[in-house]
C-alpha cells in the first residue's frame, strides 16, 4: 500500500455492472465503518467500464485494484499488471483465478502483494478466508458442497413439484435465478472453477479447471426425484474435493443424500460448503451463493482486509496428482422388459464387476417396467463398465441412467 | 512480536489440560505447516501448570502467550500482564471474556498488541474471525445460534428417545458429552458468556455477562417434547443477540424452532451461529462446539494469525443500551381441570394482555386435561403478566409452563 495516514486510499475499480455498482455503494454507505475499523478512508478513484475509463490512467491513480468485470481476457491481463505494479487485487472472478490462478498467485507472491478472491466462490460465505486463515496450518481431508445456487434452485423445485427439469429452469430464469444462458451453471462448469480454486486452497497444490472432472444436472428426470423420494434421498449437485490414494479427486456430479447430511437440508438459490480435518471434524457454512449486494460484500471485506495490514502472500507449495478413479456409490435406473430373468441377467452384470446391491425397487410391468437400486461404493471405472454391459443388454428399452450416492452416515 | 526471522517464537503455555496438551501436540505436529504459511518455526517455551513453572519467568522467556487455564482469577492478571508486557495473547477462556473482556481489550488496545480468541465461542467454528475480519463492516443486525453443545445432545437425545432430562443427563454425562457438575451448561450460564462476547463483537458495544438473561434447559419436561413434535417443532437453547428499538438485545433460552429453520436440523453435540445483516442476507456456521483437539486447532489458528502479521487491533467502539423487554412468541403449557368454561377463562386473561393464539392443542379429561398453544409474538412482559394472573386461575392443577418459540418462516 502506498497511501498511508489521513490520505484516503484510491480503488481503481474494473467494471460496473451489478456487483460493481453495488461494491461502490456499498463503499459509501460503510465508509465510516471502514475508517474506524482500518484507521483509512476509501474512495473509489476511478472506473473501468466496457465504454468509459483507460485502465493505465486507472491504475496510476490507485492504490488497490478490484476486478469485476468478469471473463478471462482482458481481466487477467489487468489483474497482472496491477500486481506488477505492486498494487493489491480483490477480484471476484471465479473463471479467471480457475484457468490462470497459477500464473497469477506466482506474480502475486513475487510482486509480494495480496490477491484476494472471498467473493468468487459461494459469494459472502466466508469459505476462502476459512480454509486460508483460520484452517491454513490443518491438514484439510475434503472440501465439499452446493456452490451453484441456479442448479440447487432447480433441484429443489424439480422435487418439491414434480415438474420437468426445462419448466423449473424456466421458472428460475423468470425469478433471475438462471440466467438467459444457464449453460455453464447447469452443466456444472461453474461449480467446476469454484472448486478448482477451493482444492488448490485446500492442499496447496496447483488445480485447473481442465483438472475437474464435471456433470451437470441437465439429464435429472422428475422420476429420478420421485425414486429417490421412495428412497428417503435428496438430490443435490456437489463440488468435491478430496485427497485419495496419496493425491486428490477434484469432481462435480448431482449425488443423492440421506437425510440426516448436513447439505440435505439446503434448500433454494442457497451454497453450502464443509470442510473436514481430523483436526476439526467437520464444519459446514451456508448463505446466499449469489446476489449483488451479497457479492459486494465479500469484496469489501477482502478490501478492508487488505487496508488493515498486510497478511502474508500465500506461500506453501506442493503438487498432488490428481487421481481419476475413485471410488462411489450409485442410483441406477433401468428400464427393462418385463419379462423372465432380467434381475438375475441385471445381476450377472454386475456381479461381474464386483458390483454389490444395497437396495432396489422394481415397479410395473411389460412397457414401464423398471428396476431401481442403490449399489455399494465400487471403482467408478468398473460402475462404468457395468453400465456398458448393461446397455448391450436385450432386456433394456433405453440407456441405463446412473446418479452418485452419498452413504455417509451422519 | 519480537522475535524474527530464523529465531523460533517462543509460546508461553498456561495451563496444560486437555486442550493445552492438545495444543502442544498440535503445534509439534504441524511445525513445518506453521513455518510454510508463516515464514516462522514457533515452539512452546514454557509451560504453566497448578504445580510446575512460574508465571513471571515464563513471560519472560516467550514471545507469546497462549492462555488455557481457565477461570477468571489468576488467568486476568496474568494475561493483563502479558498484554502490558507488549505480547499477543490467545485465550479459549469464554468466562475471563465475558466478565472482564472490557478491561483486557483496552489493555490490548493501549498496548497495540492482538488478543485472539477464536477457541472461546463454538471451537473450531470460525465465528469469531468471521465476524471479526470478514464481516468487519458489515452492520449486522443479528448473531444467534446453539452456542452449547452438552444441551444441544440432551434436548436432541430427550427428542429422540422420549426420556426424561435426568435420565438424558446421566447418559449425556457417561458419554462425555456433560461434567460432573453441569450447572453452568444447562443452566444457560455458559451460553450466555458466548453471547457476551459475540454480542461485543458483532455491535462493537461492551457487553458483559452480567447484562445477558438467561434461562437453561433444566425444566424441560418429556411431554414439552412430545407435544412439540405434535406441533412440528424441535427444542434448541438459543442464544441470541439482535439489534432492537435502538438498543440491543442478548438473551439464552429454551426455543421452538419450525422445521425448514437451518438451525433445526442441528443435532447431538454440534454447534451453530447464524449472522444476518441486510448485505449478506444470512450466513449459518455449524460444526462440533467442543472437544481438545478442535478446541486446540482454533487455538492454533490463531496463533498463526499473529505469526502471520500484525493485524489491526480493533478499534470501533460504540455504547448501545440493552433492551430489556422484547416481543417473543410462546408455546403454553396448562394443566387444568377438565370443568365448563376454562377454555374461555384462560382465553379471557390471555385477551387482557392482548395476546393471541395461534394453535392450540386440547387433550385429555379430568385430572389429565391440558391445554397447549402456541400464541402470536407479544411483549415478554405481556406474557409474563398474563402468565402470573393464569397461575391464580382455579382452574389450574399446576404452574403454567411456557418455551418461546422462533415464528420466522424459512
Amino acid at each position: 500500500m502506498n497511501a498511508e495516514g489521513s490520505k484516503p486510499i484510491r480503488i481503481g475499480l474494473l467494471g460496473r455492472g451489478t456487483v460493481g455498482a453495488a461494491f461502490a455503494d456499498l463503499l459509501a454507505e460503510r465508509g465510516e465503518a471502514v475508517a474506524a475499523a482500518t484507521g483509512r478512508q476509501a474512495e473509489v478513484s476511478g472506473v473501468l467500464t466496457r465504454t468509459e475509463g483507460d485502465f493505465d490512467s486507472i491504475l496510476a491513480g490507485s492504490d488497490l485494484i478490484v476486478e469485476l468485470m468478469g471473463g478471462t481476457e482482458p481481466a487477467r491481463e489487468y489483474v497482472r499488471a496491477a500486481l506488477q505494479a505492486g498494487k493489491p487485487v480483490v477480484t471476484a472472478n471465479k473463471q479467471l483465478l480457475a484457468q490462470h490462478g497459477d500464473e497469477l498467485f506466482a506474480v502475486a507472491r513475487e510482486a509480494g502483494v495480496q490477491l484476494r478472491f472471498e467473493a468468487a466462490v459461494a459469494a459472502v460465505i466466508p469459505i476462502v478466508r476459512t480454509i486460508q486463515e483460520g484452517f491454513g496450518v490443518t491438514e484439510i481431508s475434503k472440501v465439499f458442497g452446493i456452490v451453484n445456487g441456479t442448479t440447487n434452485f432447480i433441484l429443489s423445485e424439480m422435487a418439491a413439484s414434480g415438474a420437468s427439469y426445462d419448466d423449473v429452469l424456466a421458472r428460475a430464469q423468470e425469478l433471475g435465478y438462471a440466467e438467459a444462458d444457464p449453460t455453464d451453471d447447469v452443466n456444472g462448469a461453474d461449480a467446476a472453477a469454484k472448486m478448482a480454486i477451493l482444492a488448490r486452497l485446500a492442499f496447496h497444490t496447483p488445480v485447473t479447471l481442465s483438472e475437474v472432472a464435471y456433470e451437470g444436472i441437465e439429464g435429472i428426470q422428475p422420476d429420478d426425484l420421485a425414486y429417490a423420494k421412495e428412497l428417503g434421498l435428496s438430490l443435490k449437485l456437489l463440488g468435491v474435493a478430496e485427497r485419495r490414494d496419496g493425491g486428490i479427486s477434484v469432481r462435480v456430479f448431482p449425488c443423492f443424500l440421506y437425510p440426516g447430511h448436513p447439505l440435505a437440508p439446503i434448500q433454494g438459490p442457497f451454497n453450502a460448503v464443509m470442510v473436514e480435518a481430523p483436526a476439526i471434524t467437520e464444519v459446514t457454512m451456508s448463505g446466499p451463493g449469489a446476489g449483488g449486494l451479497q457479492t459486494a460484500s465479500a469484496v469489501l471485506g477482502d478490501v478492508v482486509s487488505i487496508l488493515a495490514g498486510d497478511a502474508p502472500v500465500h506461500e506453501t507449495r506442493v503438487e498432488l496428482p490428481i487421481v481419476k478413479d475413485v471410488g462411489s456409490s450409485f442410483y441406477l435406473h433401468l428400464e427393462v422388459d418385463d419379462r423372465p430373468g432380467v434381475l438375475a441377467r441385471v445381476a450377472a452384470v454386475l456381479g461381474d464387476q464386483e458390483i454389490s446391491v444395497k437396495s432396489v425397487v422394481q415397479r410395473g410391468t411389460g412397457e414401464e417396467a423398471r428396476l431401481v437400486m442403490v449399489i455399494h461404493e465400487c471403482l467408478e471405472s468398473r460402475f462404468s463398465a457395468a453400465v456398458d454391459a448393461l446397455g448391450r443388454l436385450d432386456d433394456l428399452r433405453s440407456a441405463p441412467r446412473s446418479i452418485r450416492v452419498i452413504q455417509e452416515e451422519y
